[in-house]
């Protein structure tokens, strides 16, 4: 784990969202801290193990701490991951820089997959575990010319899209999930990394009535981060890329006999701003959730992080729920050919 | 392996190109067969023996029968697999099939996959092997939207693109390689599986002023091959499949820095009629080849069942060529994170 030289001046987006996170990760305030520059290990390098058979609906990734204590992705990894500099010397570049950001993101779903990998929300500890529908694990269909999602695909931690909650412009409630996240850099990653990501933009996917929405971002680490800084950098340097994002959500649940889905702007894509405004909403949202002041629609909530919480457990009890879960099979579960469908919609 | 029902009418194709195929494989003829309804064993279960370490450059993917005995899947596999009958009886259905030849494909791509495999056509016994540019292993480019190849991708066994030939149309010459199939069904096949096509079509890519041809066919086991009869079929039941094949031949190697490919006709797709012909035509080019009746080019032709050829060889002979190759090695050779990367060209 490397240690990350830190900055959080006043004001800054890492300070108004610090406030809300679990007290473990908690960020520092810069007038509590002293000097300008700090030490923090808020950027964790967690570690997942799995469960289970692979390629079965008992398979399980559980999300643990470098030194081994089980956590939950959703309520224990901090939404903050912090801003990282190159240099402990303030300097033009490192300026440039403090005003970003960095948000930690678990990916569920790698680029060019399908099967469709997420966060248990009503399990305990909350593992990424595929998803079943009518007792068959899911595959979302590849639709022409795509192959899988086109992005790495997962969730902000310590986020909810509130079914209590009527967003003022659509007019829908949340989907009762953390808030979605398409990362489009160029490493494919994997389910249970979690990775620092440059919030860019946002889509506002209606599905089935459900506000869903999609934050496009990219990881902090890829070469092309430091030139992406809006979604039209997104939209110059990665020509068709948002078209197809759109087309993409519309299209995918089709093959299933679903409807098409919807979205709110007409299908325009939301800049950063807006997009850190709907984060800190869910954010707040999944606070009144983790301390139990909200209905939680079937939302398992036990963490080992979030001191208001009255779903705060022990280690021993968090390590409890993992080794209660089917022990790691060698062998993989076939898959049917029929996942590598290409469907022209 | 499964013995299929064959019938071969007078005038059809498989007679016509039967009479180039090797001799171990040639379809029997049939007024010498008597029988109107023959038992062949003309589609073979081939199997594979992998050789050198997975993802490195002595990799290799050698060639044998059912029986065990190594072979060259460039000549020794019979370019014709026959037609297919579902029942020994001559129906009104049967008589709608009789008309479509099967050609053996040497797949050497799989769909969605980007890693350069091919047939190493200047090896003896020729068996499948990354190829290397500047000694690098070779994977295209991924170019937006596509990842990897966009079909199954491989060759037609015993077709030679012959350097010493110039198209009439396009006044190029060869490749030197057999000629390339598109596989377009729903399955991903796996490097060296040796599948039953029906050919739809033909493109007359250029490459660097050379003529390589790319067959467009499907798979005949897959549910779709009998609905498929034209390339006009394939236009309508998978739209924008053709565009994206004609897009993704013009600019895969961009990103490595070479111009766009250039086509025969326009970049348009001759029929099924005008790809037989042209398949007949290579499959002529290679039996000169075998026989040694050509400049060779540095094609290694050694074979165990061209009776004409002067580079058949003992089976033992044969034998000796996959044992002196490296052992198969149990770890795979780590693969760069860069052949992940998707360019937007």
């Amino acid at each position: 784990m490397r240690p990350l030289l830190l900055r959080c001046p006043p004001g800054c987006l890492a300070t108004v969202l610090g406030s809300f996170s679990a007290s473990r990760n908690k960020l520092v305030p810069r007038a509590a801290a002293g000097p300008r520059l700090l030490h923090l290990t808020n950027t964790m390098h967690y570690q997942t193990e799995a469960r289970g058979r692979p390629g079965s609906p008992d398979y399980r990734v559980y999300f643990k701490t470098p030194e081994g204590k089980y956590i939950s992705p959703f309520h224990d990894i901090s939404l903050i991951a912090e801003n990282e500099q190159e240099n402990d010397m303030p300097t033009k570049k490192a300026k440039k820089n403090e005003s970003e950001v960095l948000f930690n993101m678990v990916v569920e779903v790698p680029r060019w997959s399908n099967a469709k990998m997420e966060i248990a929300t009503k399990e305990p500890l909350n593992p990424i575990k595929q998803d079943v529908k009518k007792g068959k694990l899911r595959y979302v269909a590849n639709i022409f010319p795509h192959k899988g999602y086109i992005w790495n695909y997962g969730a902000l931690p310590q986020t909810w899209e509130d079914p209590n909650h009527t967003d003022k412009e659509t007019k829908c409630c949340g989907d009762n999930d953390p808030i979605d996240v398409c990362e489009i850099g160029t490493q494919v990653c994997f389910p249970g990394q979690v990775i620092q990501v440059k919030v860019l933009g946002i889509l506002a996917m209606i599905d089935e009535g459900e506000m869903d929405w999609k934050v496009i971002a990219i990881n902090a680490e890829d070469p092309d981060a430091k030139s992406l800084n809006s979604i039209e950098d997104v939209r110059k340097s990665r020509p068709g890329h948002l078209e197809a994002t759109v087309d993409w959500f519309r299209k995918y649940k089709v093959p299933d006999g679903k409807p098409e889905n919807q979205f709110g702007f007409n299908g325009q894509f939301k800049d950063k701003d807006f997009a850190v405004e709907i984060i800190k909403s869910t954010h707040e949202h999944w606070r009144a959730l983790v301390q139990k002041q909200t209905n939680s629609h079937g939302i398992e909530c036990k963490n080992i992080s979030c001191n208001e919480s009255p779903f705060k457990c022990s280690a021993e009890e968090a390590r409890d729920v993992v080794s209660s879960a089917p022990a790691l099979c060698a062998s993989t579960h076939p898959v049917s050919p029929a996942v590598d469908k290409w469907h022209f919609v």
